[in-house]
Parts: structure tokens; C-alpha cells; sequence
């Protein structure tokens, strides 16, 4: 009690002690960091000759970074330490030899975006309080539409691609039942909806937390490079009504995440239409490749879709997270089946048209700004910078499968045809053993050795995996634009240098 | 067919052309930006003799900032230009006159941290990838726990509390019934979950995302303060049993989001331990109190909660998002919920230790680095710093109250207990005239009109709402840590300057 007692005398006994903002030190402690930054990772982070990582165990990591958070405050030389610390020991995403994931490499537009969002720290909810970013999100949402090939609709940045996916399933159910907002599923007959096993696992994820539950997911056959088999759409499809089910929603994928394959959406499309399916284009991997005039074929009949996940932070390096999901619905779908009307954000009576509160598109409250980084990277590149760079994506991972041919260590899983290249290296002991009983055996366990050697060695990073009756095989990306024909080079010398004696 | 043709020649004919990456040209740029952040962010966006926000209309605004995207690229002088016309236009949530939102004031450690995360770029899903992050997110969840008062649990960062609550709501019918992951609600008797009206409207949206519907959250009776009447739970729960659905989660509220009201969390966990339910508390706003000894006491019993939603990057102002849900499982809860174990990212034959790998715990696939902000700003400020930031914040609430009192113009919605001040500003016009039959009606338009006047003269930003029976009133958030009592003057000052004429 003595202590709140304490406090309200404080409250009354003029003046607090005021805990002082000093905007020197602040400008000191951000230009120190700021230049931290541009050594380390500007420089460093995106050079060949630098290490991707320096690797440590877990256990030896802790150590060096000294985690704990005590009650007692550190200096700035300190924490300048620490910021050293963590990008030490972190990845450098940027650098030219991480192909491990479905994004890569450093676009400084971007991140000067990136940056200034950061420093403006405001959420994407009203006009209010976002005026730029509520116009910008609609100005990018729109262009991005455009590509897919709509003159209007809708759409939305999420926090991620299995956040769209699952944005679309939820507006595909809605509209087709919008009681499900009030009374839930209980209310519904049994609902299916189709994919391929080749699906991202967001699907599976999004129809247990959707509550639909994973069975409800039914799977259509993808033929050897891994595109969804329309006749077998069209028997799925009866065969869930057969058993019950009402068929609502197939979400085809453009790009894959393993093989990155394409679905035939044109296809797929005429088997929606002719059912009556919401079509979702997964494209949160394959959607840049819509920037690009030599390869949007791939996507063809996406205009066709009724929504579409896009995450411009792949293939087009904007930075993590930059999704969105576009619709083509112009009836406000989105605020109908996720708007909540709470009266403290989205009062009626402002004095601007409350018709720009976004706030209520979504199932989140607070939102990020992610419109600026693309926004800034699109007007300094121009559409003709970013579609150079998905050309250069693709041509780079074309020229990587041709010297795979000619050399002897190198088996590619398949031809490419986007940016995924998914390739066997086989050692020197394993070369020519092709027909005996225990080779896929032994070839599965080759890339995690390898994973791991380079990994430790900083020397690179790809990523591996089995799929279906594969073994395990290197999947590797082709993503950064700063890649250059030597940096495929190198990857494969250092494969074979890393392998020499398996 | 042409440009295909080129396409695969050029991929033939060495070399390809460059792209270059150019480090010199990304470092300037960067320096340039950064210095527009620290002259228009850091030194004017947190000066009380600038404005909050350069108000324009829509159109106006449209104009002004060009937002069309073109296929030709523009130069750095144009870049720097638009960067600085973003800022301008923006609101600056920094600025000690914004009072606005939940979350206010720049801290330059987490600022700091927010910088080193998108240069880094990475996700938080793997150790391979994050080794720091996983480590880092770990250490933060640990600390935030033991705040909660547990030893052991387990947690993970949201994009948001909107998304911790759902996770909450998820986790707990997955607990109850585990089927409900595979075969969906639909094999589930109907579930019912207990929250009051004054909590956030997040559980309501969470609801109907999840598939529950809406009719599946109770309304359980608030006190005049907001705050959850134990004994009308128990009377809601008999209810809905009585009405065949099965109880299964109470969401209690620790800082509501209009009255900052706490719900009284020991007699709701002895509810909740009787029938047997989940308990969730919704602390995304008021969880930070529990840094302070002198106030953690409104958040007594917290403890013998299930689940804790907590955001840092409100009154902490660590910066958006920086969302927890803290969990007191031990079982893998998160994991066997939330899981789905994809093969190409949850490798099992890795060569570390893959419990590591962080990405199944939660609904989404890639996920931003949410502590490093946290843990840099703590490592800064030390525990002691954040908690005289929040004992600072609730003193100068209760200074403002106190003012508050002192002038005739001001009636306080009630004594605030957090740093929620509710008031309404009672113009000259309707002084004495409280008797009169149009008080309320004349009174609940003043807010608007207000704020319409501050926004535009960029002089502060205050939200307003009606609430129940009460017309508009401003709800006032005490938060930005470099406020001083000065700051508070104004702000009454202010508010009778613009409202002297009504």
C-alpha cells in the first residue's frame, strides 16, 4: 500500500521526474548502428568473399551472444557490440551464395523503404493515421491487379502467403454461406476443396485453424513435374459430392514451392467455372514472374481467378513480408466477411470518407505498412527494372541447368522451367552405381552432408529435401538480382570441391 | 514465340548481362535516406514545434505524392524527394502531441533493433536460417514468462494480438478436442467461449475466422468500470450448458482498449478452474504493467492463466508488431496444433538439432524477427528503465486527471486506473447545462468537431468514441515515454483553444 500511496503524492507533487528524451544521443546511437549496418551487411553481407554465416552450435551461440535481460542497462559502445554480434552470427540473406530460400538478396530502394516505415511506426488501419500508406496500398494493390489482368477489384497485403491463402478460403466459404460469420460451420453442410500435394502447406494449415479441418482437403493428382491433372480436378470433385461433401474452392499454384511448377490454370479455371468454384491462384511464389513479358505465359487464365496470393518478397526481393492478396470481387467481400465495425477505430461521424479506414479488410487489428518498400523499389527501377531482373532470374537458372549437363557430378531432378533448381549432385563414389540395389539410399544421404559442410564453412547455402519416392535432392533458387553467371559457377565448383571425397 | 526463342539463345550465348550490384550506389543511397529519417523523423517528428501530421484531402494528397507506377525508373534525386514527401505527409506516432493509439513514441534501441531486422531480412522458421533470432525469441518469451509468473512454457511472436488471441482460441479447442485439426467443428458439439463486450474486437473476428461464428462468444456483463463480473460468467456458463454447447475458453481483458479496465483475474481463474476451462487473457495492451512493481497488482492472478497475449510494442514502445502469445504448456502444444511438418523446410535428417526449428509452431510459413527489437531495447534500458516508463506513464495519467479537475471545461468518464484517460472537453456553450434534455446529443458532437480541428492544424491527435450509452468522448493514451507534464498543460490548453467557440 506504501507504494501506491507513494505514487499518487508523486502524481500530485509537481514535477515528475522526466525520463528525457535527448535527440542527440538518439541521432548518435541510430547513425553508429546505421553505419554498422552498412559495413556488415551492405558490404560484407553481399560480398562472395565474405562468409554467408558464421556457424556456431547452439549451445556455443548462447554463450556468445549473452542473452540474458537483466534489470540494468548497458552503454552505447555496448550495444553497439551487440548489433555487431547478432550480424555476425546471423545469415546474410543478401549474399550471393544463399539460395536456400524462396527469397534472397538486397534491394536498397527496398530496404530504404523499409526503413522509413520502421521510423514512421504507424499501422495500415485508418486515414487517419496512415493518409500516405492507405492511397499507396490502393495505388500498388491496383497495379498488381492490373498484371493479373483485372481493370478493378480488391485486395489487401497480409502478413505472409498463408495468410492470403487462407484469407481466400475464409472469403470463398463466406460467400457462399455467408451465415457462417454468425452461426460457424456447425450451420454448413461438410465442405471440400481441392488442391495438389504440391500445394504450399499453408493449405492444410489454414483448413484446421479455419476450422474446416484437414480432411476437408482433398487431394488432386499433379502429373510428374508436379502441375495439378484438370481430369482428375473434374473426378475429385464428384467424387466429394458422392460422399456428402459440397465442393466451394481449388486453389491451383503457380510455382511451387519444391519444383516450382505451374498449374494449368486455364484448365482449372474452365473446371471452376463449369462447377461453380471460387478459384484461388496461389501465386505467392510464381506472381512476379507476371512482371515479365517473355514468361507470363506460365500464368496464363489467371485473370480468370477470383483470388490471388502474391508475395512480391520472393522473386522480387522487396523484404519480408510484402503478400498480397488480390481479389476480383468489387461488392466489398473483405469487410463483409472479416469487418467487425468496432466503434472506437472506425467511428462513422470522422470527418474524412471513413470508406478509407482499411482496418476492417482484415482479421488482424494493428497492420504494418508493407506497400512502401515495393512502392519505393517500383519508382526507382521502373516495371522495365524488375522485369529485367525476372528475365535475368530465369536466365541464370537456365544457363545453371546447361552446365549441369556437361558436367559429370550433376543430375537434374528435371528441366526447369521457373527459377527452382532441383538437381542431384552425385559424388565421385556413387558415379555410374545407377543401377545398383542401394543407390537412392545412398544419394538421399549426400545433400545433408553437404548441407552441413557448407554451412559450417559459410561458404554457401541451398536447401534440400526428398519428395515423394525422391531422395533427398537440392533445391536450389535462383532469386538475388545481384546473381551473376560466376556466382553459378562457383556454386557448382564448390559443390563438387565439398564432395570430391564422398 | 520470338522472345521465347531469344530468351533460350541469350541463356546459350556468355555472358549474360550484369545486373551489378552496386555497393558504392546502395550505400549512398541508404546514408541519404537515413539522413532524411534522422532530420524529418527523429529530430521534427518528435518535436512538439512541428506539426503531428501535415493534413491533406485524399485527392489533394493523391496528387501531391505522384503514386502511379511506371514502367521507367526514376533517379536517387527523385527517390530522396519522395521519401521526404512520405514523411511529411504522415502522421509522426513519435510525436509527443499523439496521443491517438495504443502505441506512441520512438525508442531508438528498438528503432536500432528494427534496422538491423530488415537489413537481415531473414525468417524467424529455422535455426538454419535465423540461428541469432531462434536463440533471441527463445530468451525474450523466457523473460516475458516469468513476468507472467511461470518458470516453464512456451510462446511465440504474432503479427499482432488479433493473431495471439485466435492462436489462444485455437490452442484450447485443439486441447479439448483434437480431432478438431483433422475432421474440423463439424465433428465437435458447439463450443462456447466467454468474454465481455469491452474486450477487443479481435475475438469476435477470431470467431468467425476460426469457424466458430460469432454466436458462439457469450457476453458476460461488465461492471460500470469495464471490467467482467466474476459472478455473471458462472451465471453465462450454466446458460450455454444448459443450451447444449460445451464451454471451453474464458478471455479475460488486462487493460481494455477504450476504459484501459482490468478484469478481475483471480476470480475468473477460480471460474475457470471449476468448470474446467480455458483460461486466456487478452494483456496485448496492459500486459506491459506487469514490468512495474508498483502497479503489476491489476494484473493479480495472471499467473493461473493458460495463455497471456501481450504486446510489447504498445506501451513499451518496442514498434509494430511486436505481439506474444505466452503459453504455460510444456506438452508441445503450439507444435501438435499448430504443426504440419513440411518436408522441404522441417527436415528431420538435419545436422542440428531441429527442435530448434521454430516454423510449426504457428499458422503461417515465413515470419519476421519480432524480438530483436524487444531484447535490443531492453538490453538499453534494463529492466528498470521500461519499468519507470511505465510507472512514469500511469503518474502522468493521473496528473492529467488531476488537471483535469481544475478546469471547468473538462468532465473526466471516470477515474482512470491505467493510462486510458476518458473524458469529455464540455465547450463554453453547454457549461451548467448538464440538465438540459439535448446535453448528451450536443455533447457527443463536440469530439468530432475537435478532432477535425487538431488534425488539420497538426497541433495533436486524440481518438474519440461513443462507448455503450455514453456519446463520443476522447479517449486520451498516455504512452509515448518522452512525454513530460508539460506535454499534458498543453494538451488541456490546447483542447480549450480549439473548443473556445463552441
Amino acid at each position: 500500500m506504501t507504494e501506491r500511496l507513494d505514487f499518487i503524492l508523486m502524481a500530485d507533487s509537481k514535477p515528475l521526474p522526466s525520463l528525457d528524451w535527448d535527440p542527440v544521443a538518439a541521432e548518435t546511437l541510430l547513425r553508429d548502428v546505421f553505419g554498422v549496418v552498412v559495413d556488415e551487411v551492405i558490404w560484407k553481407g553481399t560480398s562472395a568473399s565474405e562468409k554467408v554465416c558464421e556457424w556456431k552450435e547452439p549451445e556455443e551461440l548462447k554463450q556468445l551472444l549473452d542473452l540474458e535481460l537483466r534489470s540494468q542497462g548497458e552503454s552505447k559502445e555496448q550495444i553497439l557490440e551487440r548489433c555487431q554480434a547478432v550480424i555476425r552470427y546471423s545469415v546474410k540473406t543478401c549474399h550471393p551464395r544463399f539460395f536456400n530460400q524462396l527469397f534472397s538478396g538486397l534491394d536498397p530502394h527496398a530496404l530504404a523503404g523499409r526503413i522509413v516505415t520502421e521510423s514512421l511506426n504507424t499501422s495500415q488501419y485508418t486515414y487517419e493515421i496512415a493518409p500516405v500508406f492507405v492511397l499507396m496500398e490502393e495505388e500498388v494493390l491496383k497495379k498488381l491487379r492490373a498484371l493479373v489482368g483485372w481493370s478493378s477489384g480488391d485486395g489487401v497485403f497480409c502478413p505472409g502467403g498463408s495468410v492470403s491463402n487462407m484469407y481466400a478460403v475464409n472469403l470463398a466459404r463466406y460467400q457462399r454461406f455467408p451465415d457462417c460469420k454468425q452461426k460457424g460451420l456447425r450451420a454448413l453442410p461438410p465442405l471440400a476443396l481441392f488442391t495438389t500435394k504440391e500445394c504450399h502447406y499453408s493449405i492444410n494449415k489454414g483448413a484446421a485453424f479455419l476450422g474446416l479441418g484437414t480432411d476437408s482437403v482433398r487431394v488432386v493428382k499433379a502429373d510428374e513435374r508436379g502441375k495439378m491433372i484438370p481430369e482428375d480436378l473434374e473426378r475429385q470433385i464428384s467424387l466429394a459430392e458422392a460422399e456428402g461433401a459440397v465442393p466451394f474452392l481449388v486453389s491451383a499454384t503457380s510455382g511451387t514451392t519444391v519444383l516450382g511448377a505451374f498449374d494449368p490454370l486455364e484448365a482449372i479455371a474452365d473446371v471452376c467455372q463449369r462447377r461453380g468454384l471460387w478459384l484461388h491462384v496461389d501465386a505467392a511464389w510464381g506472381g512476379s514472374v507476371l512482371l515479365s513479358q517473355t514468361h507470363r505465359h506460365l500464368l496464363d487464365g489467371i485473370q480468370r481467378a477470383d483470388s490471388v496470393a502474391w508475395n512480391p518478397h520472393k522473386l522480387l526481393a522487396a523484404g519480408l513480408q510484402c503478400s498480397a492478396l488480390l481479389l476480383r470481387d468489387t461488392t466489398n467481400l473483405l469487410k463483409r466477411c472479416h469487418g467487425s465495425q468496432a466503434s472506437y477505430l472506425f467511428q462513422q461521424d470522422k470527418f474524412y470518407d471513413v470508406a478509407l479506414d482499411t482496418g476492417d479488410k482484415v482479421v488482424q487489428c494493428g497492420r504494418r505498412v508493407d506497400c512502401l518498400k515495393l512502392w519505393l523499389m517500383w519508382k526507382a527501377q521502373g516495371g522495365q527494372g524488375l522485369e529485367r531482373r525476372v528475365n535475368q532470374a530465369f536466365a541464370l537458372a537456365r544457363y545453371l541447368a546447361e552446365e549441369m549437363k556437361k558436367r559429370e557430378g550433376f543430375e537434374l531432378v528435371m528441366e526447369p522451367e521457373f527459377v527452382n533448381v532441383c538437381f542431384w549432385f552425385v559424388p565421385p563414389s556413387l558415379r555410374g552405381k545407377q543401377e545398383s540395389l542401394d543407390y537412392s539410399e545412398r544419394l538421399a544421404k549426400v545433400a545433408p552432408v553437404l548441407k552441413e559442410r557448407m554451412v559450417k564453412e559459410g561458404s554457401m547455402m541451398i536447401g534440400y529435401q526428398p519428395h515423394g519416392t525422391r531422395g533427398n535432392f537440392f533445391r536450389l533458387i535462383v532469386a538475388n538480382p545481384a546473381l551473376t553467371q560466376a556466382d553459378m559457377d562457383f556454386l557448382l565448383d564448390e559443390l563438387e570441391r565439398l564432395g570430391q571425397d564422398l
